[in-house]
């Protein structure tokens, strides 16, 4: 028996009773259900489905009333799963990061925690719409056709949603389960991080009013639910953990990235920064935690930029501008011809054309035409042409019939747009609760995002505070990290509740003064350098 | 809100919410949940099933955040089942007696507590085998032919039964309907009192081990589930209330009675006597229950005596034998022609027989040629006639075609054990607690038996104790009026938990008094005519 607070989300333990007799004639329920419950760890209900008892007393007969129970640990009660002969190799248990373009996900040994395999795949609801939106829309449109619909069943629209979830898992699944001996019937238990849209058309709950104001989904906490009821392959009887949510714009996918953070359980301030579609910014300590979501992330992401694209082969990662000599360095992501920018490529070229003065604090292309130095002059006449009318930046030229790589004026704009949304919104925060960013034991920056950024040009830009960079830390797919803590460990499930229970949200798009930090922060770093000192200044600032 | 220990099985709630708004952004669910919950008298789980909530958000939505919730009171948890925009005007519940030969049912409301209707038919499973034994060998046969097979399903010879059972039930629920002008899907709850094999049967769970040593049910109590997991056409998320059972033998319409006869709530002690296929019976008051089953039953249903039947239109019911005339007088039920002879006419026939001395206190037909008294001899050789090469009584004779009813020595000596064991059974039990008979407040007698039986006429056989008649009182259908008890209050679910918890099962077939006491019962009205004062003694007994 485990401790308490490390109890997994499904637990096996021996279980052996009495065999029956004419001096003890209890029935076979009766008599597994009290020598387990002699072997549990507190006395909260015991709840034995009835779908379940034809095969659990069967099965308690067949190994002689003796053998390996399977438990699930709900917040609210014990439910006996099942009943093995005896102690399994690995319990195998999947973690899902159910994102709006894609899922990744990990099959955990609930045993021992080891990770026994993982995988990724798109979200094949892309081709109901590519954002949440449109896949509201595609969801709903049915329903207000026919209003007379029948209240008992999901809506056609939202079936149709819901079963592409359902078979993208079940593909998911039975990749993770082929590399590892496992048949997708013994995973015996799921946890999803995702979104509330996301999460909503898992369940096959209607997200309407998700994209409406006032803002209000059907659902943010759910009692875990069977495997079986979602139409998933897993085990029948395998408890599904959503991640709770607390509104329409922030998701269980924050909730278990603040998990995995370790912040709610953390004495010293430490912030989140999570950015995908949008930015979401989480600020706290094991006493209290705020939050806030803003509109930062398109650019950032590359959703903004023409030649944006996500962190995939072919996308520009990586690039350099030497200040003296004007020679430029560009990486793609596994060395393929470039095909476009992606976030972290678009912060290092826009911190490097700051650094080499192609652009100025405005984030305009700079006028060769006035420009004294010959070097640089040379540089931008080679680099800089007119697109449609615009200027742009060429970051990489078209050879054997690969199109150019272009950062347009309209692309800048847009990003210098989205840093200083970030900037404001992570100042506004710090600001909310008495703090400056100097009292922030640590900044973890999720995703893809945290993992590729370079965090000193994201200081160059004054998108991120300009603080040592130990202060950062790149913590990965947090929202798969916190699924698969909750799998673990009942003290991760309750820690997702207290979360849920304690966390303020901030809503920033009615916020004064986050408009006044936004518009000072849209220069390079910023219009008070002095908050960014050890970003290099140059004449026209100082002038 | 209703007094705690009187909150129905399904209650009605009126829930009132704030509406949402930019500043309230509470989901829907949560919204209802706790709104909700500040109205329920306890701070037990409350669960909301997965598959209610799209039908729950939406109704509540619809109903503009205010109306009414439907809320099953479990005996460990609140489940939420339905949301209605306002207090409808009904809300029916079905209790049924579910009997191995006959069902009974009514509907009950529970805003009010009225019967709204009431029904009764053949248990259809009859035609897979008239008694429990072929019907458990139906349920099983084809299990031990295909070893092979998925546990996951109920056996196919099980399903053909549990599904007669389920057609059955709803047959019952439409006729019960029908008279009251709601829909079978308006009725929110059912209870089920029957023995412990029916409800195996009803429950698609496998009754192989009930019948064979040591007689292990597969459960006692279970959990209520939904309407629908049984394939009923109530409400699908209507709970279902099965009666818990205390062994093989001692099933949930005997605690059901118990509950009816209020005993298990009495300062005083009470004893139930409730004859079907077995005679069971129970002593005890609030403190303590004892109880025990006997196969003291089949001539008292007249079911072993060749023209025995239930009590039914044509069966005898009354019968009377003036000692001093000897006019003999006849009824049968309705009126009809005669054409068999229940229980209590058995008992009335056989105690007219004794008192007009037509028969020996061994129950044997006197000798025509040895009576002394010529009007009793004229009266003898008129009914007594040799059939099958054995004395006979001709109860009425042949008419118009109708065929003759006739009692055998056969017969007799069949109701002369019957009544031993009865009486022993009584005896046994009230000795094993140290008390005598006289120390009984009240002798509850249920069923069809208790209601058509003439006490006295059961004291001068020596089957029921000469006891003043007054302690004697018939209950009727108690396994009904128990389960309709569990639908109206949760005290009568609490009750009915608690009585499983405290009672004491006594096995008499192995008891070597029982076996004493039974021989020394097996002469009317018994060995010692001391213990039955009242009883007339003839001069073979003074001799």
């Amino acid at each position: 028996m485990p401790a308490k607070n490390i109890i997994p989300f499904v637990f096996a333990v021996p279980v052996t009773a009495e065999k029956p007799s004419l001096q003890d004639n209890t029935a076979d329920l009766d008599r597994l259900r009290h020598a387990l419950r002699a072997t549990l760890p507190d006395r909260r209900p015991l709840e034995i489905p009835f779908a379940r008892i034809v095969v659990l007393c069967r099965r308690f007969r067949q190994a002689g009333f003796s053998g390996v129970a399977l438990v699930n640990d709900l917040p609210e009660r014990w439910v006996l799963a099942d009943f093995l002969s005896e102690m399994p190799a690995t319990l195998p248990a999947m973690a899902l990061d159910l994102g709006t373009t894609h899922l990744e996900a990990t099959l955990v040994d609930l045993l021992t925690g080891r990770i026994l395999s993982s995988a990724g795949c798109e979200n094949s609801q892309i081709e109901y719409g590519a954002d949440i939106l449109s896949r509201i829309h595609q969801a709903t449109n049915i329903r207000r056709q026919k209003r007379e619909i029948d209240f008992s069943f999901i809506d056609p629209g939202l079936a149709v949603l819901q079963q592409s979830m359902v078979d993208c898992i079940n593909t998911l699944t039975a990749e993770l389960v082929a590399g590892c001996g496992v048949e997708a019937g013994e995973v015996r238990a799921l946890s999803v991080s995702g979104n509330t849209t996301m999460t909503h058309l898992l369940l096959g709950l209607d997200p309407f009013h998700i994209c409406r104001e006032p803002y209000i989904p059907m659902v943010n906490g759910v009692e875990p639910m069977e495997s079986r009821e979602l139409g998933l392959i897993l085990h029948g009887a395998a408890p599904v953990w959503i991640m709770p949510s607390i509104g329409s714009y922030f998701g269980g996918d924050l909730i278990s990235g603040i998990l995995a953070s370790g912040m709610a359980a953390s004495e010293q301030t430490r912030m989140l920064i999570d950015v995908g579609t949008n930015a979401e910014v989480v600020l706290g300590n094991r006493d209290w935690l705020i939050a806030c979501a803003g509109a930062a992330g398109p650019a950032l992401e590359g959703g903004v930029a023409r030649m944006g694209m996500r962190a995939a082969p072919g996308a520009i990662e990586y690039v350099s501008i030497d200040p003296e000599t004007y020679s430029m360095e560009v990486k793609t992501i596994d060395g393929a011809p470039a095909r476009g920018i992606c976030g972290s490529g678009l912060i290092d070229l826009v911190a490097s054309l700051y650094l080499a003065r192609i652009i100025d604090v405005r984030g305009k292309f700079r006028d060769p035409a006035r420009e004294n130095d010959p070097l640089r002059a040379a540089f931008m006449r080679q680099r800089l042409v007119m697109r449609d009318g615009q200027p742009s930046f060429v970051v990489v030229a078209a050879k054997d019939g690969d199109d150019e790589v272009l950062l347009e004026q309209i692309d800048l704009d847009a990003m210098i747009r989205s840093k200083a949304a970030m900037y404001a919104v992570l100042a506004t925060l710090v600001n909310q609760v008495g703090l400056a960013f100097v009292d922030l034991a640590e900044i973890c920056v999720a995703g893809a995002f945290g993992n590729h950024i370079n965090p000193q040009q994201a200081i160059t830009l004054g998108m991120l505070p300009d603080l040592d960079l130990s202060v950062y830390r790149a913590i990965g797919n947090s929202s798969l990290r916190g699924a698969e803590q909750v799998l673990l460990a009942r003290s991760a499930r309750q820690e997702c509740l207290d979360i849920v229970s304690k966390i303020t949200y901030v809503e920033l798009n009615v916020n004064q003064e986050f408009m006044i930090r936004f518009s000072g922060a849209r220069f390079i770093p910023h219009t008070d350098p002095s908050l960014f000192p050890t970003v290099p200044l140059f004449a026209e600032q100082k002038e």
